[in-house]
């Protein structure tokens, strides 16, 4: 196999990933706890670290479910809370006037997460202009740029120029992510504040939105609910590794008496041998995961078999999603009883 | 009753009427054509009008139905032709730079039309600035500004910003209109080069599009797809006479052998005497048309019954609508074969 | 004009009237009582009653207005307790399985209520098919038959043969009404147990659902979403006269000193003399409400301008209405904490 | 690895299949041609053959693309072409009536090309109820039995009642499928008449639909809309087999100098041999297909990885593909100009 193998260009493939958790980050940057189930990471990164990330607070919440009712509402609470302290990070007052922006185009579902929160956002910059509001309400006005592919005009040109005429103090922007972890699919809340880059569209500038191009505070919002297929592939080869070799190493008696697909070994950490690797997974185990990714999306290219997926009942999902994300953003950016 | 009518003001008021065909205009004025029975009357007003309106070029098309097949493609094509001189008029050139908006609350179905207009119009601006394009496609984009009440942004914000940023050369405007004639509900395009204000929610600014407040040429045009439940009483009481009238006055055999609510009197011209009017209706058959929708709007009005009205398959007839005025523009912006 | 109004044959036109309050009914035989703001009217009717209507007991639920939070707990707390007197008025227990059934067709939004009402309820029955559900949910399924013109399939074949083959114990059908009065569209709620008659779309075979003809018991909800414009005319002549009486005959000095649109004048029962109705509305004020009708039929239906209308905002509405039927309907077929 | 591989149960692992050209078929059983890139296969299974499916005609329309233009035209006439086969195949007259069935969630969009079809079929069976029809219009309804997780009733039990009542002389049911090949999704029609069993929710007891059951001949269409990621891993690793093959074995210079995801690799039909098999892909490379997919399945399971996908622009698909079989069901079924 050798030669033809060379051939074979790994060096430089980059799967976009929108996840900070899926950087390699060190185990003592990362602040953690961990609630109901509900794993919450935050990390703040500095200005040129080594991940070549954006500088900024990076908050993520992974959970199991939000379509059953207590898992709902544990979920929501979580969010709140941290979003309130990234509006403390950010020393946001409470006058200070905030559009909220949906990002996405409404039409693809999978992409409609930014639409349809906005759709429950409870918006007052009008009641302001006339002066018939409640204080407690946080002035709050909303954006739907849709996409360059719909509207023939960039989302971050739209969104500038608003931004220019109504001068908002600053920011939540609402987008649909693509994971680069199987597991993570709907499963991950991000809040980070080093802006967010709206889109993958053919044609789309991908401008950054951020402190730095707009002149004003954003906060980014976003869930994965889009995996490529080269993802599923390279990260399942990767998880059958870990559950050989859990199968493996594993003493554990009741374990062995569970049925097969019972036995959860993603916590294993025992480590499989290069010669074990080899044995099991031939050449493939031996790939790095950089390598592994490259060499899937060239099995899957040339015969169109590269998709971008979402899961079946997308449509659900999002519908949940999307409420638990405007619940929480009104109980954060109003003050009602 | 003398007494209490005095207590009724019927001085100053004024409903709001969006289609110019529905002011006093002479008869002279105006140029008119017809065509598979579809008329289309066309006026040029000067600046300082006696009828207080904008200077501007106003077409106003009438017809009897689009849902069926025939009658759809009449209407669409002379939409068209009067789009296109409307394009001549204002000099807009083969190259001229496009924005289409679509005015509007696009989850209210009576309200949606320029929504659902804009969403099939070929858009090209994305393509014009990768250099990716056949030239005989204009460079087109879209914008959805939304109302107020749902954006907390006025649309005239919204549009200013954006025509400032990307600089169209003119704006095409599509809206819902409000009717001031029930037959005229949905059976009506205009086509005017004089500017339109968006909306009439609560709490909107409602300022003027058109080239002063935008500083480029507007053709705005426009389907009244609602009616007031006051002028649908008052035009009633008004076809009332008109039709008593015709009776006493139409020695015509072959209407008397007709059922009687096929007898067609809208052109009848016979003027009733005020004696006459007076038998028929009493008090309120002297009334003259303000007087008659100020007392209808006071007797609705406290017993919260004065709707604004439409139709009870809007659904279905926005559908065509929008169907048709997409169509129409794609046609006179592109010059696709 | 005599003359010629006798060629206006105003004997028999009778126009649609879905509700049982808008009969002539003696005010002795309705039960009534009010709450809230919230008027509640509830008759039973024997066999052969004098208003040739279907014997059974029929509950009318009139209110004001469902869209603020308060009202619509207060109009939801109300019609879940007469909805819970029906069933046990037909003597339906905790046990019998229960078929919800939306009449209407969901693409038209003033005639989606049903379909939008069963998307909410809670359905169990193929739960109970396996045995695997909470006795405390009663067995529900739902049914949407949608309408003739659009299945090609009577909705009341569809319901029959379906009945037949599931065999619930007891039916519960949701349908869009039209109104009789303008001050009733979307303000009023019937239940009633006499059945209801589907539809009025074209070649509509409108054949009743009701035990006589499925075998088992029928719960009608209905709420009147649309109304004629012949009925928005006579409506308000009626009310005109019922005003200007009002300001004849009133004294009250706090009503002088109101703008006049304030002045509610609904419930002033003085009646005009003949000679007074004629003076305000010349012949047409002696017409009875059946002539006042026909007339105003006849007057709109040859120019095309008599239109089943709907409130402008239906969408949101029906939204509304829909969400506060199936929770009551939820609410009272399960016993869930 | 040995022992701990004996663990995992490969025997009777069974995913399931809904494309009959997804099956082990002897090349000499199937006719084929192809036309515009479109490939088109056909084949008749007698009563008891060896791939234990159901006897009855099945035919497999494969192409590339439907969302240019021009191939959305080749796809659609050959769909028509064949169905009209089919339709003569089994004997099918010109006045037989037809109920055409909807299948699947209209609110799942991957689930809804059946819901999404039906809506754009010309219906006439009210018109002649009437009598009132083109007699080259066919006597056409629809029926959307939706899924029992929706409406507590088995979509077989809706049909079978229906079809008892209604009496047409076939069916044609429309269905979203599960793919066993990523290569297939939403690139294949199936059209067969041995009957179709809808949907896989929970709960569904799952009764197909056919001449057996329902006593009416039954035309079942159907495009895999989803597909499990089981088969897309197992698929991936086994053409990552045969690309891998296809390098070492190929000689083709214009190959050598295309970009490594430029070649086409898929009709490379030398086998590696198994030790070349366990060099790339170790003990993996050894396991058969039926082995492998149970090995993925186990490995996802237990981590919660295991999800049915769809493409990300499904809305889109499902509204072009519904569109071409409702265009060409409407072309056969009547017999308009």
């Amino acid at each position: 196999m050798g030669d033809n193998m060379h051939e074979i260009n790994l060096s430089n493939y980059d799967l976009r990933t929108d996840l900070i958790v899926e950087q390699n980050i060190k185990k003592d940057e990362i602040s953690k706890y961990s609630c109901n189930n509900i794993l919450v990471e935050s990390i703040v990164l500095k200005k040129n670290n080594k991940l070549n990330k954006k500088e900024g607070k990076y908050i993520t919440i992974s959970y199991k479910d939000v379509t059953d009712n207590d898992n709902y509402n544990n979920v929501l609470e979580i969010f709140q809370k941290e979003l309130n302290k990234v509006l403390d990070y950010l020393k946001i007052k409470k006058r200070d006037k905030c559009l909220v922006i949906g990002l996405g185009n409404k039409k693809i579902i999978s992409d409609a997460l930014g639409s349809k929160t906005i759709d429950n956002v409870i918006v007052t910059r009008h009641l302001y202009l006339l002066n018939n509001v409640d204080k407690n309400y946080r002035n709050v006005s909303i954006l739907e740029p849709n996409v360059i592919g719909v509207t023939g005009i960039d989302s971050f040109e739209i969104i500038k120029n608003i931004v220019k005429g109504i001068k908002p103090d600053f920011i939540i922007a609402i987008d649909s992510l693509c994971a680069a972890d199987i597991r993570r699919v709907n499963k991950t809340i991000q809040i980070t504040t080093s802006g967010i880059t709206p889109g993958s569209g053919i044609g789309n500038s991908r401008i950054e939105l951020s402190k730095d191009t707009l002149g004003i505070k954003v906060i980014a919002i976003g869930v994965p609910t889009v995996v490529d297929s080269t993802v599923i592939v390279s990260d399942t080869i990767k998880y059958l590794l870990k559950k050989i070799s859990y199968l493996k190493n594993n003493d554990n008696v009741i374990d062995k008496l569970k049925p097969i697909d019972k036995v959860d070994y993603i916590n294993n950490n025992y480590e499989l041998q290069n010669e074990e690797k080899k044995e099991i997974l031939g050449y493939i185990g031996l790939l790095n995961n950089n390598e592994l990714k490259r060499l899937v999306w060239e099995v899957l290219t040339p015969i169109e078999a590269n998709m971008i997926v979402t899961v079946k009942d997308i449509d659900f999902v999002i519908d949940k999603l999307s409420k638990l994300l405007s619940q929480g953003i009104n109980n954060v950016l109003h003050h009602i009883d």
